[in-house]
């Protein structure tokens, strides 16, 4: 076998795991990563990370190289949203079926683990290696290293460098290249819920705790050592609330005791991580063609998403399955028409996702403590007992099915058109459960066949 | 009087024009350009120019500092469109009322005079200045030059650096700078119809030629040389007619004797043009904010547009007209506020006149052909004529008016709806001199109010 030789930029969460399926296909891989030796590093994530939300498409992507029954230990599952109102009652909102779960999973020990595992497998990692430019026609890669510049061939190069790509930025000064980077007005920071004196849990451990506010909400996923990781996600500006308004101890302190009641007690640190944790900017990445010649972006390099629908990583992670299987189904080698099939097939499907990450968000600072919402999402179920294979609510398409995400949001807004007439009717808090299921489901056939 | 130092990116339209509008301030005002000293260079554009097409908005900006005087004699007045069907017909469509033309241009000598006055008051020209970065702290720039890099103290600094801004490159690395950089399926060719061996205009020169076909379209505009520089908007790629299908002189000739069968004999430098002059590309540039510290973006920097409405220079030219009273409404030298003032007041024109530019592409290449196109307009002419100041037809908003974009877009869309349904009427070809124009006049203030 005589291979050629694959870089991937960025040794994070994808290009980790992307090693592992390259070096599964018998390839040499090098891993270039400007951060210093992630085995060596304490603390990677360094006060602004989401903990992850691993979910169906991330565990079958792990699966696929025999990784999931390594990964499922460092994670908790959570069965549903825990949502908190502002007097500090709780309501339970399960995700999906009784044994459906999304697992929360912090991102330090994981890279880790899947660092290591690839380069168990053979890949070479070079930490310090700050890539500086490309020259797309030979593959040459220059990077910038404490010993200076270093020129190296890059062979195929696969961009797994994050959001803030700099292979993407090496594509974008290339002809005809297609991108839109847009900010949201809201930040995000990082703070923390300890583990009780006793050392448990002080929340259920096994829900993702929301506080949804309207404009603004809180969140906290919970973590193996009995901590909850939470995420302040807040307008940067603004007369409302606004980060630029929590300027000191006292406004802070008054603005969680005004909002978040029941989480403040459980927050000693709350004032030091705030002033000290940096307020993250929260970006959504939309670009075309993710190929150029040899190389091709991966990931939230070619399509970063905001959080609220948890499946960035997952995306990034059904990349890798995805272009894995399109190697497969190729002759060997044939890389440039590999990414052209790749980037074809899978961008309308990120580009639904990248919608519906932006539209959850409404729903889960908002709708989310909504009764009307809450009976929606009960009619919904109902449904999908009924009819589990052709009225499924579309966070569960997203979540716990691999459906391409552009079907899924196809047939999301469809049944969400059912539903908006199903709930118009003014006594459907009354009469919900004596709904003519199969006349609905008829309705949403219908609609179907129309389009 | 002690004024702060001022920079320009780019000595192109804009920037000379803004160093123009800066002198007659009193500031001092250095101007750096990456290219070789304009008033050498033979041939600034390098067979890559669409003719400009100056109209009321950069007439009025000229005219504020006593130029439009020394610009109207290099340019020819086009009174309207001719368009040329595929055997050959002519017809000529005026763009407003009888007195009312755009002004054809050539960059070049554009160009060099607005340099060249520039100097004249004082500014200082910098060529072979590439500029590489920018300390957005202290306004420190670095330049690449001929010598090595430069560095110098920015002070204020204006990017007028066109399309693919430097300045602009250097603002997306900072945080939360949000851009959409989009190429359209479309690229150009720039050709040309020379004088007749008598040395007259080959065609009709007080006119914008248009060969309108569907999904590509040749346009000329005149010049004082009594030649036409013509361009060629054609897909880059496709089965259909694209600049891919046009590889040799016999694929090339047969194209032109099919659909442009009337130019065809006009352009005996047709083959050896076609196959030397680039494929150029077609962006849109959408970005904010404009201002960062001391820096602001300025004309295609911060909002390149399709070429289709003849605004890209027009808009650059207005924005140095509306930055200008920004600067004498305010403060002197509160630079960032004036700056944050300008941006929020300009980019919601700009943005309306992106969109039109990309809707006028549709219009020119299609339906500018269609009888019921041309009916459309006489109707309008009617409503404008009898209403001249209450019903004012949306290219007389743009072209010929400095009614702000944002509102000729408002008003030109609630004309639309009232045309549509105007032109619904299935007689309306037989009855169009009859109508009730009170009565259309009368729907138009309605849907207004209902807004």
């Amino acid at each position: 076998m005589n291979k050629e030789s694959l870089s991937i930029l960025g040794g994070g969460l994808i290009g980790s795991l992307w090693a592992i399926y390259l070096r599964k296909l018998g390839y040499p891989v090098q891993v270039f990563d400007k951060r210093p030796d992630t085995s060596q590093a304490k603390e990677i994530e360094g006060g602004r990370s989401i903990n992850m939300a691993l979910s169906f498409r991330g565990l079958k992507s792990l699966e696929k190289v025999g990784l999931k029954d390594k990964i499922l230990p460092l994670a908790i599952p959570m069965y549903g949203r825990e949502v908190h109102d502002e007097k500090g009652s709780t309501q339970f909102m399960p995700y999906g079926q009784a044994n459906q779960a999304i697992y929360s999973i912090s991102r330090g020990k994981f890279n880790l683990l899947l660092s290591e595992e690839a380069s168990h497998l053979g890949a070479t990692f070079h930490f310090r290696h700050k890539f500086k430019s490309i020259d797309f026609t030979s593959s040459q890669l220059t990077f910038e290293t404490p010993t200076g510049l270093q020129k190296t061939e890059g062979g195929i190069v696969f961009g797994a460098d994050g959001a803030y790509s700099a292979l993407r930025l090496a594509m974008q000064k290339q002809a005809r290249f297609n991108l839109t980077q847009e900010y949201i007005s809201h930040g995000y920071k990082e703070l923390s819920i300890p583990p009780l004196a006793n050392g448990d849990f002080a929340m259920s451990p096994n829900a993702l705790h929301i506080w949804p506010r309207g404009s603004f909400m809180l969140i906290a996923l919970p973590n193996p050592d009995h901590s909850f990781t939470c995420t302040l996600f807040l307008p940067f500006e603004g007369e409302g609330q606004s980060f630029s308004q929590l300027h000191d101890e006292k406004s802070l302190l008054q603005f969680f005791q005004t909002y978040f009641k029941d989480a403040l007690p459980l927050m000693p640190q709350l004032t030091l991580e705030f002033f000290t944790n940096p307020t993250s900017s929260l970006i959504n990445i939309s670009c075309y063609p993710w190929a150029k010649g040899k190389s091709l972006l991966l990931g939230d390099a070619s399509h970063a998403m905001v959080p609220f629908y948890g499946q960035g990583m997952n995306s990034g992670f059904e990349d890798c399955f995805e272009l894995h299987a399109a190697i497969e189904g190729a002759k060997p080698d044939q890389w440039e028409l590999i990414f052209q099939e790749f980037q074809q097939t899978r961008k309308p499907n990120t580009d639904a996702m990248c919608t519906l990450a932006m539209e959850n968000f409404v729903e889960m600072r908002n709708h989310v403590a909504d009764p009307r919402f809450v009976l929606r999402k009960k009619i919904e179920s109902l449904l999908h007992e009924a009819y589990p294979t052709r009225w499924v609510p579309l966070y569960t398409m997203v979540t716990f099915s691999d459906l391409p995400y552009q079907e899924a949001y196809r047939r999301g807004k469809l049944q969400e058109k059912v539903m908006d007439e199903v709930m118009a009717d003014p006594l459907i808090a009354q009469n919900w459960k004596q709904l003519d299921l199969e006349g609905i489901l008829t309705k949403l056939q219908q609609l179907d066949r129309s389009r």
